[in-house]
Parts: C-alpha cells; sequence; structure tokens
C-alpha cells in the first residue's frame, strides 16, 4: 500500500536527485487504486522470474525498471512474445547483461503479456494556462500522425472522459470497427479515470507521465507501459488559482465623472477623439479633459492634472505615454479613484523597460485599489448609461443601442467589428482589455455573471491569463444561466507569436483549450463571425432541446451548403414523416418539396413560410427551425416581419439567414426586430444552431 | 508478353463468366509494364514451389489465386512468413486441401515474401461523373479510419502522382517519419504510374482495381496484393465525353429582342417580375410579352403566341407551366428561334412524368437546334448589355455595373448573392441554370472563356452533368489565361440528396472531384464567400508568384485569426529581415513592430500604410502583400485612397481586408474603385491570397 505515502515517495525521489519513478512503482500505485496493470512483479532472481511466468502463464514480457533510465528500447531493455521457460532464461541473462552497462542499478520486472488490441495513450501534464491536465489520445502506429488527441483539467469526472474518449476520430476504433468486437469501453473509462486520480495526487510533483500505451481489449482495458517524469522541484500546489475579482468594475461603464489625461485639441489624434466621444454624445456623466497645455477642449474646460479638478472623479482614461503610468496611479490612489482605463500601447508587446513598466503598474494596482482595464486597448462601451472611450469618431462607428449582448476582448479590432454588427440587436456592455494588466476576462465574466442586463457573454481569446480563473468564471455564469461564447486565435505556432507580440499573451496550445473550454460548458466557435452569431442567436432565442434540425427555403442552394456543415456541427437533419408531411402535402402545390429540408420554391409567399413553421413547430422531432429568406424573390411578400413576429416568442428556437445587398439586410434587421435573428453567411447559421443545441445540453436545468 | 492482349482476356474473361482477373495474371501485365512486383509464380507442383523458393530464397508466401475466389483470408488461402521447406511443405498442403472447396480450380501461388513497411493503397474505378480515376491513399490498420485518400482522373502523368502522394496526410509515413529511413519515393511514383496505365488500357472493362497493400520500402516499392473487378459488359469508351458547345450561347447575353412567355399583368408574380426587369429599366432590346389574355402589360403591347409577334424574337423567356416546354420548343424551331430561358421549376427535381417532360425537352432540343438555359432557375444577366430576366425586382435586388466576373451557378440565390456582392467590382455576365437539360457548366465555361469582356469565371457546382466535359473547358479556359474558381457543395450524403431533390443533380463523392479539379487546375474554395473572394482578388490584381504573404494592420486580431489559417491554405509568413526591417525601424516610432506580421497600431496613419506596402512591395521575399484597415480608427486618414491607387497597379498581388459596418464598406468600396480589392471577412481573405498563388501557378507561362 502506498496512498498518502505518494508525495513523500516523490519528494524523495527528488532529494535523491530522480526524476523518474520506476514503471514497477507506478503500476503498484495504479493497482493499489483498482487500476487494471498486468500481474507484474520484480524479479531478483531468475527463479522468481520462471516461479513468476509460470504462475500468471505465459507469454509474458521482462523489462528493465530504474528511476533513472529514459529510453528502455534504447538500450534493448525489454523482452516480448517470452513464450516458454527457455525463451525466459535466455531473456533473463540478456537483461542482466543490459543492466550491468546501465547506472542506476535497474532490476528485472516480468509481467504477464496482454495480447494486441485497439490502442489509446494516456498522459498527464502540468500545462502553463491551465495547471494539471488528462490527455486521451488514439495510440498506435500512427499517434503522431493522427494527432487525434483530447483534454481536459484535472479532476475529472467518469462522465467526462467518455466524452473525451467518444470526440476521439479513434473513438469507432473502439467500438469496434469493420466487424472487429468493441472494446470493453467501460473498463476504459475506469482506467483512465483512475490514472486521473493518480494525477491530482502527485500533482506538485508533475512534469508528465505517460501511459503508452494503454491496450483496451474486449475483455477490459491494460496498462502495458507507464512512466511518470518528475517537475525538478515541487510546486505550492498547482490546483490553486486566483478568484475572478469584481470590486470597482462598475467604476468602468457607469462612471458619474470621467477625467480624460492626455485629452488632446488637435482632431484625429486619439486623445481628442476620445473626448468627443464623452462630450459630444449620448454619455451624460461629467468630462473634465486633463491637458497642462490647454484652458479648453471642444468647449469643456481643461484642467492641468487630477488634482486641479473640481471634484474627484469615478474613473480616469489615460491616453499620454504608458511610461507616466505608475505616476498616475499613485495620485489616482491618493484621490481614492479606484478606475483606470488605459488606451496608450507600447507595453509588454515591446518587452525590455516598457514591460517593467506593466509590472510596476499591476502590482501598484492591488497595493492601492486601483483596478486597471488595459493598456494597449480600445476601452469600454456601455450600452445603457452610453458610456464609451473608443477613439473611433460616431461618423465611423455609429453606437448601437442597448441590447443583451456583452463582448469582452483582447483585441480593439474585434471589439469594433462586434459593435457596428449588433446595431439591430444592441449591446449591454463592451470592453477590450488589451494587455491586461489587471482586470482580465475571468474578472470581466464574473462580473457580467452577475449584470442584469447582460444574458451572453462573447469572448475573443489570443491567450489567458489565468487558465482555471476564465474556466471558473465561465461555469458562474452557465450557472448563472448566461452562455458564454469564445473565439480562440493563436492557434498555431506563428499566429500565437504573433499574438505575444500584439498583447503580450502567450496563446499555448489549442488542443488543450479546447478541451478545457469544453469541460466548464463554454461554447466554442471557429470565427468571430460565428462568435457573434453564436452570441445573437443565444440572446434572442431559447435553448434547443436536441441537436434535431429543420430547414426551409425559397432558394435551396445555401440549404446544401449547410447540410455539408451539419456533421461536423453535431446537428442532425431531421426526416419529416406522418403529420407534418401530410399538411404540408395538402396545403402546397405539388412543386413545393416538402421533405427535409423543405423547398418552398421561388414561388414561396410569406403565408407559405409561416404555414410551414407552425407546422415545423408542432413537430416533436424538430428541435430547431431553420428558415433562410431569399427575400429577393418577389412573391416573398412582406408581411413576412408581421407573420415571424407571431412566431418569436415560441419555446423552440427559430434561426433565420438571408444572403445578399441591401434590401435583405433591411428585411433581416426588421425581422431581428421583432425578435428573429438572421444570420448572413451559412457557416455562422450553422454554428449558431450548433450554439442553440449546445447551450440546451449545458445550461442549468430548471 | 500480354500488351496488346490485355483487352482480349477481359472479354475472355466475361465471355466465361468471370468477373476477376487473377492475382497472378494482374502481377504479370504489371511485370510486364515496368511495375515492380515482387517475384512469384504458380506452381503447379510442390516440387515447383520448392524449387522457385529457394532461387528467389525465404521468406516467401503462398496463395490461392482464381477468376472466382473474392475472399482469400475467408478461405484461409493465404499463407505468410514460410521461412523454411518444411513450412512450405504444410503450407502447400493446406492450400491444396483448401483448393478443393473452393470452385474455379483455384491455382497455388508463390512469391517472395515483401518486408514490413509503410503501406500504400492504390486503385482504379469508373467514376459516375469523371469516367476511369486513379485513387492513391494511406494504408495499414487505420486506413478506413483516415480516409486519407487523392483521386486524379486517368492518364496521370508522374509529377501528379507524386502531387497525389505530397497532398496525403501519410506523406510524412514516406518521408520518413520519427527518424525512420524514408521510403523510395521516386520507385513509388512510377509503380502508381504504372498501375495507372493498365488501368487506362482495361478502362472498358474495368469495375475497380485494388492494390493493397503496396509497400514503399526504402529500397522500393513493392505491389503486395492486386486484384481487377471487371464490369459486367464492356463499356465502349470510358474516355470519351462530349465537347462542350457554344454555338448559339451568345443569344442569351445581346438578344436584339425577347420574348416572354407566360408574361403577367399581376404584381408579385414571376411572370410580371420578369417583364418588368425587361422593360423598365437598362435593357435596350425589344421586350414582346406573349400571353392570350392580355392586351398589354406595362404599356407593352402583349401578343397570343410567339406566331403572332412581328418579328422573330432571338430569345425566348418561359414563365408558363413545364409541361408546355416540348411544344414551345417545337414552335420555337419552326420559327428559327434559338434559345430558350426556361424559369419554370416543377421538373426532374419531382421524378416521374415530370422528369420526362424534361427528358423530352433535352431530346428536342439538340434535334431542332435550340439551345435551352433551365427550367428551375433565374436565367441571365449581361453586366454591358443590361439584359436580365431575374423575377427579383429591381427594388430589391440592384443590379451591378459591368465588371470583369462572370458566375455560372445551379443556385439562383447564390447568383444574386453574386450580383449584390459585386456592386463595386461589377459582373460579366452571370448565368443560373438550375436543371441545365441543356446548355451546362461545361459549355458555359467554354463560351466565357471566349468572352472578351470576362476575365475570371466563378461557378457554383452541386453536381456535374459532365465531368471531364466540364474539366476540359476549364483547362481552357486556364488557358486563355482565365481562372475558373469551384464551390462544390452536396459533399456529404444528405446533403448530396438534398441536391438531387433541389435539381436533381447527383452530387457524388466529394474527393473524387477534389482530385479531379485540382488536377485541371481550377481554383477550389469552401464557401460561396471564398468563391466570391477569390473571383474579386483574381479580376482585380495580379497572380502571386509565390505563397509568402506579408500582412499589415492598424490592429492586429484580424491578423492572428489570418495566420490560424495560413498553413491550412498553403500561404508562408515571410521573415522581414535587412533592408525592410532597417527601412521601417528608422522610419516608425519605436511602439510599430516591423515584424511579419507588421503592427502599426492604432496611431497609424494613411501614409504610414503606404510606407509599409511600398516597403514590401520592393521587397523580394514577399509574393502576396496583405493589408488589413481598420477604418474605423481615427488617424488612419482618407487619403488612403489616392495613396492605395497609386500602388494598385504594381505587378505584386495586394489583397485589403476590412471589417465592420457602414464607413468600412464604403472606404473598401472607395478602395475597390482604385483597384484594390477589399475582402470583408477574415477567412475570405485568406483564401482569396491563396486563390492568387493558385493562380500563379497554374496559370499559363509567357
Amino acid at each position: 500500500m502506498v496512498d498518502a505515502g505518494l508525495a513523500e515517495v516523490c519528494r524523495e525521489t527528488l532529494a535523491e536527485g530522480g526524476l523518474l519513478i520506476p514503471e514497477n512503482t507506478v503500476k503498484e500505485w495504479l493497482r493499489d487504486r483498482g487500476v487494471s496493470v498486468p500481474p507484474g512483479r520484480v524479479a531478483d532472481t531468475l527463479e522468481m522470474a520462471i516461479e513468476f511466468a509460470r504462475k500468471v502463464s505465459y507469454p509474458v514480457v521482462m523489462k528493465l525498471v530504474s528511476d533513472r533510465m529514459l529510453h528502455k528500447t534504447e538500450v534493448r531493455g525489454v523482452v516480448v512474445g517470452i513464450e516458454d521457460e527457455s525463451a525466459l532464461r535466455r531473456a533473463y541473462h540478456r537483461l542482466e547483461d543490459a543492466a550491468d552497462m546501465i547506472p542506476g542499478a535497474p532490476e528485472i520486472y516480468v509481467e504477464l503479456q496482454v495480447p494486441p488490441g485497439p490502442e489509446v495513450i494516456v498522459g498527464l501534464q502540468n500545462d502553463e494556462h491551465f495547471g494539471p491536465v488528462l490527455m486521451v489520445g488514439t495510440g498506435g502506429t500512427y499517434t503522431d500522425l493522427l494527432k487525434d488527441v483530447a483534454f481536459r483539467t484535472l479532476p475529472v469526472t467518469e462522465t467526462e472522459v467518455l466524452q473525451m474518449l467518444e470526440g476521439l476520430q479513434g473513438w469507432q476504433l473502439l467500438k469496434g470497427f469493420r466487424g472487429a468486437p468493441a472494446s470493453n469501453v467501460d473498463s476504459l473509462v475506469k482506467l483512465v479515470t483512475g490514472i486521473a486520480k493518480l494525477g491530482v495526487e502527485i500533482a506538485p510533483f508533475l512534469d508528465s507521465a505517460d501511459f503508452n500505451p494503454v491496450i483496451a481489449l474486449p475483455g477490459g482495458a491494460w496498462i502495458v507501459d507507464a512512466k511518470i517524469t518528475l517537475a525538478r522541484e515541487e510546486l505550492p500546489d498547482p490546483f490553486a488559482f486566483e478568484r475572478p475579482r469584481t470590486d470597482h468594475l462598475g467604476g468602468f461603464f457607469d462612471p458619474a465623472s470621467v477625467a480624460v489625461v492626455g485629452a488632446s485639441a488637435s482632431p484625429g489624434k486619439i486623445g481628442n477623439v476620445v473626448v468627443d466621444s464623452l462630450v459630444n454624445h449620448e454619455f451624460k456623466g461629467k468630462v473634465f479633459p486633463v491637458n497642462p497645455g490647454r484652458e479648453e477642449i471642444m468647449g469643456v474646460k481643461c484642467y492641468p492634472s487630477l488634482e486641479a479638478l473640481p471634484e474627484r472623479p469615478d474613473l480616469v482614461v489615460m491616453v499620454v505615454d504608458l511610461a507616466e503610468g505608475p505616476e498616475l496611479l499613485e495620485r489616482m490612489a491618493s484621490l481614492e479613484i479606484h478606475n483606470l482605463l488605459v488606451i496608450s500601447g507600447g507595453g509588454k508587446e515591446l518587452g525590455g523597460d516598457r514591460e517593467k513598466v506593466e509590472e510596476e503598474m499591476a502590482a501598484l494596482a492591488r497595493e492601492r485599489d486601483v483596478r486597471i482595464v488595459g493598456p494597449n486597448c480600445i476601452g469600454a462601451f456601455d450600452g445603457e448609461t452610453r458610456f464609451d472611450s473608443f477613439f473611433y469618431s460616431h461618423e465611423r462607428v455609429a453606437r448601437p443601442p442597448a441590447g443583451k449582448m456583452a463582448c469582452i476582448t483582447q483585441s480593439g479590432t474585434w471589439g469594433c467589428a462586434f459593435l457596428e454588427w449588433a446595431r439591430t440587436t444592441g449591446v449591454s456592455k463592451m470592453v477590450s482589455y488589451g494587455n491586461r494588466v489587471d482586470v482580465d476576462e475571468g474578472d470581466l465574466i464574473a462580473y457580467l455573471s452577475g449584470d442584469p442586463s447582460t444574458s451572453v457573454i462573447g469572448s475573443y481569446v489570443e491567450g489567458l491569463s489565468g487558465g482555471r480563473k476564465f474556466l471558473a468564471a465561465a461555469k458562474g455564469a452557465a450557472k448563472n444561466g448566461k452562455p458564454v461564447v469564445v473565439f480562440k486565435t493563436g492557434r498555431n505556432e506563428r499566429s500565437a507569436e504573433a499574438a505575444v507580440s500584439h498583447t503580450g499573451a502567450y496563446g499555448g496550445s489549442y488542443e488543450v483549450y479546447a478541451g478545457a473550454l469544453e469541460q466548464a460548458g463554454i461554447i466554442t466557435t471557429d470565427s468571430f463571425h460565428e462568435l457573434f452569431g453564436a452570441c445573437k442567436a443565444l440572446a434572442m432565442q431559447p435553448a434547443a432541446a436536441g441537436p434535431r434540425a429543420a430547414m426551409l427555403s425559397n432558394g435551396a442552394g445555401p440549404m446544401v451548403n449547410a447540410l455539408d456543415l451539419f456533421p461536423v456541427r453535431g446537428l442532425e437533419l431531421v426526416t419529416l414523416e406522418g403529420e407534418s408531411v401530410t399538411k404540408m402535402r395538402d396545403h402546397f402545390s405539388f412543386f413545393y418539396l416538402v421533405e427535409n429540408p423543405v423547398d418552398v420554391t421561388g414561388s414561396a409567399s410569406a403565408e407559405d413560410y409561416e404555414f410551414v413553421i407552425r407546422t415545423l413547430l408542432a413537430d416533436e422531432k424538430v428541435d430547431i427551425i431553420m428558415p433562410f429568406f431569399v427575400f429577393q424573390d418577389t412573391p416573398l411578400d412582406e408581411s413576412i416581419v408581421e407573420r415571424m413576429e407571431l412566431l418569436a416568442g415560441s419555446d423552440k428556437p427559430i434561426l433565420g439567414c438571408a444572403i445578399g445587398g441591401d434590401y435583405s439586410r433591411r428585411m433581416s434587421a426588421r425581422l431581428e426586430a421583432v425578435g428573429i435573428p438572421v444570420m448572413d453567411d451559412v457557416t455562422q447559421w450553422v454554428a449558431a444552431a450548433a450554439a442553440l443545441a449546445r447551450w440546451g445540453k449545458v445550461k442549468p436545468k430548471k
């Protein structure tokens, strides 16, 4: 029995300069936890080996085990397929000879040989963003070629392990591919969950662990090889993470008064546009331009310093050189101002001294109780208070109305796209946080999770400052009934590098992100357009009870395109039958095609659309209704708006799509005004439908 | 020697009721063609087998060969790993016994055993769309799971075979994966090309042929197993295809006079909108509404029949029930009218009698020298003559100006999107051909290839009527300096089915399409948005000399996104160095990031853009320049338009992208007016850049 002593063994091994837990020890630990490893033992003598082999029966395998050696096959330290005693004797002597040439006094381990079968690899590692994670993948010859792996953060449940396996391409091999018998999945799930538990226990010492191969036979799964490599020093608590902090965050959205440090009188300058955004438009709070060289800007009195202001502002917007940040922070703290929004860039993306300025600001923020958004960002927007600090003139960027969607983003450019696309549907709050020296995505999600005007949160991520913090915040939001939709870029090495130079954020492996986000119930997307579409769908329509979708259109091309994407996104095309078909067949001219997708042809009227959608609403087999509108077709009259308004409040989601020019866009906006979201791209349409189905699975049950 | 007699052997085998060419015969054929098959022979006696094994040396393999048996392993008809004479004797007797139980008097074949190595599968088949095709794929355990295959139409060159192999995921295995020795690729290419040549010879008899596995060793590639299954009857000439026919096609774009059969006086009816499109807008030709029940429509005299018209029209547009089609055709022929455009649907997509109507029309068209576009379509548009037959009112769909892009499409909906998106760039000709009873995509491409106003052809395809015809037309266009860009849907079973009900077109396997289109030098895309973007880029910018791209932006988020897509699309991110870096470093403030992608930050002016682009134009390492414009950023002044105009005529392509609302769209349109294409989506941007690189590889060298 090892149990509580695991940490002790790791600690001792480290103390003795070892970095490896020998295979036999790992297997013993696992055996003690009820994980199926083949019967095996260390054989100090040939006789012990023979006796053991006789007991478990041939064939057996023998290998050298040690806390030093890393590449068993390189030193010919493994003999497989030992069929009888004479072969065993030969193998034993060979291994004895090999052992003499290896430092660390390896021992000979003999175990029952597991017959061939579908191979799985299991791994444990400490990820730099998410801490201890579990990896499961398809094993065998093509492992490295396939890169067919799934990750989850530790700890995991058996259900999560099953989901990991089901998500692999190689899942088909486990389910019995081409007539082969199926593997015992239940046993495999238990085995992987057991490895994960061990991972939790030894996490503070873990560099990486490989269980490769695990063989998943019809009768049960077995760990054939196991290796644990230790970190060079003990990590204090790899599961620890900072909880999201929401204190003072309200000040970024509803400030009664704002000071702009670096306000400028020159049109086109960033410090000028920011003042314009605050002074000349819908924001009702007080605005104090700060610039020692000016008396007034845009007719508003200008002040030489924060100290000279007639009252304490709730928020400071900083547009001056970042190097002035630490001093500004000190002065804000003295004045008890708790919110600083730093638009200025030129921080850690440049490295060196500039990076140090950010570090100093980060430390001061905590010390002096000031929250910072930025630097290197476009700032914040509130749909209700109409606060915004953008250096986008109103002529160039019309601000959207108040709405239910929130957007948090590392990239201001994407944030701007979100605002502009939301002209009809509105935005509750938007924050571009750039280099995120203090307020990060975890803080913002936690804050928005409690914000009554927000019902869905979209998040553009290049890299996270705290992985587990982000996941905890997202889980909290979902629990609160608010879906979190993420679009993550920086997925390959070059793009991750570019993200670093841009906001100083390291991307990390997308596979780890994908698994961790999935596990936290987050809805992931593959473009910003998809992210926006998913947010819009979730803000305007109920979750889908399942993935079974029905489409209808007066032009079929886009539906064929959508169907190509259905399997990739986990949507199912319902086969319509029974009453639905009879009703439509009776109602329509013979040339309407009343199967799914329903092709109402170019002759379709708005009444035809209403009839089909009512039929699909009544059909229990349909979870999501997806009308495509060729608004350009003249027979489709504009009564479609009132008709769709009647249907918009249904508890089954309706998700439209329309593609074209000005008229289509106007009609789409009119439908959105009555509650029907309309996508403008087929990929976005399918992704948004998938988001509704996913949210149906994730959201808390009533 | 078999040579010219191959066809004879196939014919005889069929005559005798055989459907299989025995392995030994296939291997003999291949050996005669210099393809490497292992030494082997039929051994009528045990002694012959022993003698042969001694000659080629052990290990050998023995198997039963016959023109009847299909599953050798099922009847235990193969013995591998025969290491010595005693094992050979045992195996020979076992096979003799097995042979007695099998009809068709199988013989025993003995051959040298090929050692294990990377496995490849090679196949031949007669595809229903493209005729004889060659398939190459990754072999081994996961073949079916990986579905890692490439297709080409026969015949193929060695270069094409090499491209097939390079396109496989499994290519890495052949190049020596994880330190394994590389396979002899040259030998493998020769082997596959040899199989392809055999395929050409026996194509008229071919059902399918499998060469699985082929083992690609460092010393050379070997065909281990070979099987040819014959078609039940000889195909007259599987390589034959109808040549594209362009006769009379001009009549669909530049008719001096048009009759509308089914003209309607009721607003909103299709027959009404078509007359409106022709009569009340820019089309200058004569229009004759035909409707026996009306005196006039929209102030234009109406006629009871074609025969009653004051002159012979060049073109008839048909909006009445399709069942009237054959009679109308007869009457047109009598009047020597050669062009019929059928908007009416309700043809083969409904099956039964309706399908027969189409067949009758198809036959009549040929017989009576009438060309038909449609049925079930929206018709045609000409940017110059302003002819259009759409049932989209001008209020709903503004027609684009004349331009260089042509679009041919099975789906009217996608065609309409193309027109609307082309508001700034213009369209030469657009044709929606729906069920394509006569004029098909091959005819249209051939016609457009000779059309002086068209410089690039976009084609939306659900299924093709004639695969080789299409490929021949596309190759002809490329030779003529006109790229063909294709977006193919109906890629999975369900979507292909939907395409059938929609236009009666069967999709077929996308893998075969992908390979055939690649081989013909066609540019393929994965969405209609990409198709449009690629056409626009190709119409406005020169081809790229290579795949090395450089990006710049005043907002970095979209560039990180683009970089995620670069490897998938075959683009390379150039590392800038030397003079480019020095010049920019000297010129810019320290916080501009002068690596690739170039981040000119939110402070960038139009002059900054011009400076970077001029630097990149002068850098020989850069093949494509990709500026992203955050037009919303106030510092980016509108002199960007004149500055870009100066750069637009460069012989290195410049491809912009901008995302946002009204202002961005206006600015993008202004840039396009001076010759710089601007995409509105990152995926589209990268796809269009890849299209420029691909066209650089495909287009004829001067």
